[in-house]
């Protein structure tokens, strides 16, 4: 490509950035792995609920670790909890909390040491999963890649037996 | 508020506006009815499928008629059933096609007068549920609010029965 065209398409590229409307209050979910971002939503409820905030999310965007998702949602602070489920699917991923327009905290999320009613065994006979009154619970024995081992019957997970089974 | 700072909020919220880099090729959705934004991933098989495309969400974004969805996906076009699918469960909604980073077609989308294999029926007794040889068939009999009669067991639908059952 001639330098001159290179510098229309550069042009033209910036005149079509598309912006979005920030957000005054909220949290940015930033760095969750690639094809995670809707079990994130998921994770916070707001798939199939009726919301009146603004949430975004992009997916595939390029970054200097390759591609990841973001989701960025008004008016809202993620729950303990929430946090640990996202950190055991995304490790890597960090939240911004913002209030009036600016990043107040910035914050990785921290795999637990275990988890606790938060995922369910990927053993349909485990105990766990027998509508006893028995809430689930794994240690966390790794954390690249985060792997799990259920504290009932020692089933081992990893990725996408996580991903699934997040509650 | 003061006019002081009121402008000071309003010059804050033009510096944090976020950019979202533009596609070269691809489609906008836009005026998506708010919270229908996911099911238009589903019906474009972008949920559970391993994707390289970027796709962006915004979701309850305030718009001249109320709230809104939109979603973008590079490198993709939209087919025909597709269109007809999210013509059901949001019949404002328009398609952008992108070339070059440009706009190069604006589109609304188009209630069909019959829909045929793109919606389930609600009576799980029809016989087009009943795993026959037999492919589900509606006439479209309104569009606002949109209302769908089956062509085997008169069953109509309208509203969530028919986002519930887009195939």
């Amino acid at each position: 490509m001639s330098e001159k065209v290179e510098a229309e398409m550069k042009e033209k590229k910036k005149k079509k950035e598309i912006k979005i409307t920030p957000i005054e209050h909220g949290t940015v979910i930033d760095h969750i792995r690639n094809g995670q971002a809707l079990k994130v939503l998921r994770i916070l409820d707001l798939v199939e609920s009726d919301i009146d905030s603004i949430v975004s999310v992009a997916m595939n965007v390029d970054s200097s670790m390759g591609k990841k998702d973001i989701v960025k949602i008004e008016n809202i602070e993620l729950k303990d909890e929430e946090l640990d489920k996202i950190s055991l699917i995304s490790p890597e991923a960090t939240f911004n909390i913002i209030r009036d327009f600016d990043v107040v905290e910035k914050h990785r999320v921290e795999i637990p040491e275990v988890a606790e009613g938060i995922v369910r065994c990927r053993n349909k006979n485990c105990i766990s999963n027998q509508n006893e009154p028995v809430r689930s619970e794994f240690e966390v024995i790794g954390d690249d890649p985060v792997t799990l081992r259920c504290e009932y019957c020692e089933r081992e997970m990893q990725g996408e037996e996580i991903s699934e089974n997040v509650i």
